[in-house]
């Protein structure tokens, strides 16, 4: 399927329900989705895609991962209210990864940063480039749910 | 690790080395790693590392990854010429994804595109956004090797 769309020229396209049988999920039923905030060009966060949450997300403009660690659908910003809606969702060459382009209220991490990735290496150290918007105790005491995630 | 670095504020590090003995590779020893071009934000593609590609990476400044289709190490652009220097290294909260800001030559893709991520979800099409910078068939003709990869 992906071979086909690599000697299109843009503009060029086929049917999505063609190309969304045949992605090459990962053993475990998942593809890794990177956020990036649509206007700024930031990569926020790459988190994990089972096919409903794929559908889902696409359906409803909101959205959703699968997270590994609780082992079901994860509608990004449940706990905290910090939700991701969706602008524009994009395979790459091989369709083995998404990329999201997505409008993010407020910060992606669950550490109350805007992104995740707020670890630089640098020379022998890994230095914290961003604090907190949000103090993260505060992140998960919303009115949204009330709980911690 | 990274719950140590979680609480810390901005420009506090701590030590390179004992973060590498920490990282949670996978369980076939490999981190997914995003390449961004560093001045423009573009995503450029997603590609893997074990610990020898992310030492090599750091050592050199030119980007190398874990190839899982040759089963080893792929020193970005040694077929094609279109090589990735390094810029910045960042990991992101949990330490199980590595964002490469990178200075990227020519084309990311192997189609010749500039990024891997040329396919768009429209409607209930995936439509091609970008043309090639290069033909394929001259991107792995160059007078870095010769040959194909």
């Amino acid at each position: 399927m992906f071979k086909q769309t690599e000697g299109l020229p843009m503009g060029a396209s086929v049917a999505w329900a063609d190309v969304l049988a045949s992605l090459p999920f990962n053993c475990d039923g998942l593809l890794p989705a990177i956020a990036q905030q649509h206007d700024t060009g930031e990569v926020l966060m790459l988190a994990w895609m089972n096919r409903d949450a794929l559908e889902e997300t696409l359906h409803t403009g909101r959205v959703c991962y699968w997270s590994r660690s609780r082992n079901r659908l994860w509608r990004k910003g449940e706990s905290s209210g910090q939700v991701q809606l969706l602008v524009e969702l994009l395979l790459d060459c091989d369709g083995d990864t998404l990329l999201l382009k997505v409008n993010q209220t407020g910060p992606a991490c669950h550490t109350g940063r805007r992104s995740c990735f707020y670890n630089a290496v640098r020379g022998e150290h890994l230095t914290v480039i961003s604090d907190p918007l949000i103090d993260p105790a505060q992140l998960y005491a919303n009115p949204v749910t009330g709980t911690a995630p």
